[in-house]
């Protein structure tokens, strides 16, 4: 590795090859404090002068406040299915972000016939099936039940799909891998519902529907449903926006993001899973010997480089603090390495508190950036030793007929004249 | 204390008198486990079958989501002044929230002349005065620098105000003590910044101003700035809201809101500090001497219960969640006390995880009311052993005539016919 030096001459001893630097840089003194030297030094007459907006009273006061009209490009990425009403994806645009929260209103959607509009006065949720007691549940009865949060990550089994094709797609990491967002969900513990309802013994599946037109439904096992589950009523703090299930949802968190109805009305208890469409023909996973992967409802271990990343450019020379986020539905992230170089040499990555299980975690390390060309990657570990796989390691295991469940390194490279594209690496 | 009985019989030993319930007794098995008994045990036909809405498609994806139409009531709690643009404040609705985040559209305003509007590409942020290097950064350099988040409340000093009239204010835990807000916050270090610019040794002191019509300007110790002090760019993820301070805010966690200074244009260094009006005139505290306190920055411990509470009414008898929010300028909360009868008896609320230092934290408690009357209130205690003060210690130690940092318990009453009012106990 070759030694790089500040703008004042001082050496720095590289974490990696490519670049890269130590993590702790620029926030701990004794190491090289305070040398990103990026603002000018000459501060021009009129920057003292009061600017056009200080000379006259600004907006008023608003009931709910809405983004900067100069953030108007501030969108979720929508892939609708014309075919169907109301059928595909927006995505989460991950590279205009910052921090570990996604906003409620880009919070990335998947529906399958739309969002259904919902009057929480008429909404029930009814548990029935195999229990000793039916119940129905109105909004208002269901608000006097104890609540806990769950800051977690919902990802859409089929985030990153385009990892399994021949070839690497080009778009930005909200467009490639944007099926997941990071939410307080605030809500009823399930267990307390269901354990009021007295399943029986051999209920071990509880089958979950939605209001929305598809009635989607699903299976899930009793055990999960009895764990950490959440009748969520509540998004970062207000009530869920509709396109995430108004006025009530499951959270099952870790698990993807298909199992976590939306506008849940029906809970029926079984001694059998329903087989339905979406946990057949849908979100289970070919497998190169023709078997399928089916109920892999946990998510791996996963982490992707946002900025700099593909679909922009590097415009100047010199310090970048290179950020992401990474996630586990197993638990907690333990540690990201980061590498400049596609992988040949790695440098670890700081870690911003708080690191929360099953929650993103943000990531960052300063990178100097002298016009090489360069491959960035990010390989997340979590608490349980689980480490994200390479693409070539990944498609050996599981071919590349695949749809679900892609969670391989995310490559992108840095070309001399600073653009970015995605590569697989 | 009186012991209580379960809908199926059983003894349930109360946590104290008036109702209040052991905080684990309905999510530990052992204790009563659910026996809630909200649901409704019939279930109509109707109600299995489909719903209008399930029977056409639902609306379509969007890029930036908005609030269900149901919930158009869900607004901040304006107070302008009507003899000044843009001067007064508008309150967080505490009681329609769960969990422990704000939404951004949701947070507390306090401005003195409205909200500037600010182009990004032109803003810059000088730094000068006692310093080596003066500098300027424009946005785009800004955000290459590394960055960090906090989690932290920002609560207004003159926040529940209110306190300190002679007769209880009647409102809602919003209206009445709703200048509080949590977000993430997102941004770069200050004392990165500082760090570059070099400041003099004797420069002690930062003076902060905003880019509003009046250029709010304030004095900020070095020690801070140089500490936890944030130049922050995000909230909750996204680029802050302009009546946040877009483009860019100071966040000083646990200090009063006005230290916080929004759209950031200007630090300038010096060895003594400015003595502004909001620094003198107001945001200061007249004692029962005449003398008044001043640079009073962090806020103290501080809890109130969100649900029942003020301005509501309990249409029904039997169990209720009771939940509230507390926070401390200092550090974590360590504990909430809850009691039912006006501060004679008190139980431990629980604390919704995750506890992080300054920033919001959830309790709740279970409360059986068989329409007996009751006071409702909740007292914080922080790890530093700070614990929050009855109204009547408070106010003999710091008078009548304060407008600024009331922190004493809040009392709701609970009628006889379930209606809750405000009250001084």
């Amino acid at each position: 590795m070759k030694s790089l030096h500040t703008n004042d001459g001082a050496v720095i001893a590289p974490a990696a090859d490519g670049g890269l630097l130590d993590r702790r840089l620029f926030l701990k003194k004794g190491l090289v404090f305070g040398t990103f030297a990026l603002a000018s030094d000459h501060i021009p007459a009129d920057e003292l002068q009061r600017t056009a907006a200080m000379l006259t009273p600004g907006a008023p006061f608003s009931g709910y406040g809405q983004p900067s009209p100069f953030e108007q490009g501030l969108l979720r990425n929508v892939a609708a299915n014309a075919a169907v009403a109301g059928n595909g994806a927006s995505m989460t645009p991950l590279e205009r972000l910052a921090g570990t929260l996604t906003p409620s209103g880009l919070h990335f959607e998947r529906h399958h016939n739309g969002v259904p509009k919902i009057d929480p006065a008429l909404h029930r949720l009814i548990i029935h099936g195999k229990v000793a007691k039916p119940l129905s549940f109105s909004l208002e009865r269901l608000k006097r039940y104890p609540m806990t949060s769950h800051l977690c990550v919902i990802e859409c089994g089929g985030n990153s799909f385009s990892g399994w094709h021949k070839e690497a797609m080009q778009g930005t990491p909200g467009s490639l891998h944007g099926l997941v967002s990071c939410s307080e969900w605030t809500g009823v513990p399930l267990s307390l519902l269901l354990h009021e309802a007295e399943p029986a013994a051999d209920a071990d599946w509880i089958i979950a529907e939605g209001a929305d037109a598809a009635a989607l439904n699903i299976s899930i096992p009793r055990a999960k449903a009895m764990d950490d589950a959440l009748l969520a009523l509540y998004q970062n703090g207000e009530a869920i926006r509709p396109e995430n299930g108004y006025p009530m949802r499951l959270v099952l968190p870790g698990w993807e993001g298909v199992t976590q109805v939306k506008w849940l009305r029906r809970l029926e208890t079984s001694d059998r899973p329903v087989m339905s469409r979406n946990e057949t023909a849908k979100y289970t996973e070919l497998q190169p010997d023709g078997s399928a992967r089916q109920f892999t409802f946990s998510m791996g271990v996963k982490s992707v480089i946002t900025a700099p990343a593909g679909g922009y450019r590097l415009t100047e020379q010199g310090y970048y603090s290179l950020s992401g986020l990474a996630w586990s539905g197993q638990g907690r992230v333990a540690s990201v390495d980061v590498s400049a170089d596609g992988g040949k040499t790695w440098a670890e990555a700081e870690l911003c508190a708080p690191v929360l299980p099953k929650a993103y975690t943000r990531f960052r390390i300063p990178w100097q950036w002298q016009g090489q060309p360069a491959t960035l990657q990010s390989r997340a570990t979590d608490e349980h030793g689980n480490m994200q796989p390479t693409r070539a390691r990944l498609v050996q295991e599981r071919g590349q007929a695949g749809y679900f469940h892609y969670n391989a390194i995310i490559s992108w490279q840095v070309e001399p004249d600073g653009y970015i594209h995605h590569i697989f690496a």
